[in-house]
């Protein structure tokens, strides 16, 4: 399906700007959702908006009604590639008090999806161990709201293709998630993923994949994880609802195959856009 | 002195839009100052620029040369008010990874200096106690970058005028700050101010404050304060560039007189201005 690869959309209008007053640029005040459209449709776009939700009542920020409506619609215009929302809280006056009578800003933007070797998924790809670690702030953990400085700085520490992804851990060094992607790993027999309540952002097909082998009744575990603990897993993936899964086959000096359990969450990654 | 009270530049230009692009609004990227304007100049524009100079350091932006003309420049046609600088990374693609040939946005809004009352400085402010705490992220601490939710959710705790300013503290209790200014309290025979070496905005009254309690041979303390520890203080008081000092007279139960001490602070404050 072909549609308009790019375009932009600012409370619903054709606009490339938004006002110096929006307290997303003067605070970070706001929410951002990153939605792959496949054929005119964004299949996550429940689960999307179950987060927004989710942000909305941590910012105490009004979640427009029709906004699941919006991002339809443009997907249907999109056809296939990526949306990506930008929900602030809409101008204000100087000073961090939230204002009386503030109306949102919806900002969507449309892109064809990232061109991402076809070897990572495939082959798998090798994780930068991040020195940068995650603030923790259970206020604001889980959302995805527009404060991203911590992810800038983890991913600004290498460059070049030998790394697709980076681990990023807390401040007492357990592994939390990758920069722009949530990780799990597969140990005793089950699938473990960190859990996110002091930091990270729950990713949509993190949700996706813990409710898809909670229905196979191989239920994931979400808990705390050290770092030995991940170095000792038998296979080790990241994820986002953008690229699916990428098996990890190294860390620092740890390396794995891509095993079976892995292309099982391949598999279950690709159902939600089939 | 009579300038114009209100106006906006970006990259020089009047302006009053940024583009949707712009790393600034998608992630926090980017730093702010807040200059007050007398009689058309910034009289702390040097400490406004040190510490812009570690913010850049800090997230990896380039300082331009000619920041400090082009603030002075906008100082004098304001004459007397507030200028606000949003220094952003500029415009970015899709990802956190910062772009090679990035060319940073400076975005200037001009205004009058808020009408704070006259009480908050002759007779005291209240505290409100925010349940809101800070993360605590050394790589970000003391800089005044754009991501600011953890003011804004502290500012929204309270309503009405009963309280001028909130007590903010990190995630063991200590006192940090406050929301838009910095805490000071005086025990035992000198002035103490948290130290900001995991979490806070380090002002730049809060540098003059220390640099002049220096200069005539009464060094303050800066280090870790408890909560306690303040509320046994003999006085407090909190301040910033715009409104200088304000006595704390109540926090929670406890009150204080406003005291000689944080007299002689205000005096000092508005030395910076004359």
């Amino acid at each position: 399906m072909t549609g308009a690869s790019r375009f932009t959309l600012v409370n619903g209008r054709e606009a490339d700007q938004v006002p110096l007053t929006d307290r997303g640029l003067a605070y970070g005040d706001g929410l951002f959702e990153t939605l792959r459209v496949v054929a005119g449709t964004a299949p996550l776009l429940g689960l999307h908006l179950q987060r927004l939700q989710r942000g909305c009542q941590a910012l105490r920020l009004p979640l427009p009604h029709d906004l699941a409506d919006e991002l339809s619609s443009a997907a249907r215009r999109l056809g296939d590639g990526v949306l990506k929302l930008i929900f602030t809280r809409g101008s204000g006056q100087r000073g961090y008090a939230i204002p009386q009578h503030s109306e949102p800003n919806r900002i969507i933007s449309a892109a064809p999806l990232p061109a991402y070797p076809e070897a990572h998924a495939a082959e798998g790809v090798r994780l930068y161990a991040c020195s940068t670690r995650l603030a923790q702030q259970p206020l604001l953990a889980g959302i995805k709201h527009l404060n991203r400085l911590e992810q800038v700085l983890a991913r600004s520490e290498w460059e070049g293709r030998e790394f697709a992804e980076g681990l990023v851990c807390d401040q007492q060094g357990r592994p939390i998630e990758c920069t722009m992607s949530n990780l799990f790993l597969y140990a005793d027999g089950a699938w473990i993923t960190p859990e996110l309540t002091q930091c990270g952002v729950q990713g949509v097909m993190r949700d996706w994949l813990i409710a898809a082998l909670q229905a196979q009744g191989e239920p994931a575990q979400v808990r705390q994880v050290s770092y030995p603990e991940l170095l000792a897993a038998d296979e080790v993936m990241c994820c986002n609802s953008l690229f699916g899964v990428w098996p990890v086959v190294r860390l620092a000096d740890r390396q794995w195959p891509v095993g079976v359990r892995t292309r099982q969450m391949q598999t279950l990654a690709k159902q939600a856009y089939s």
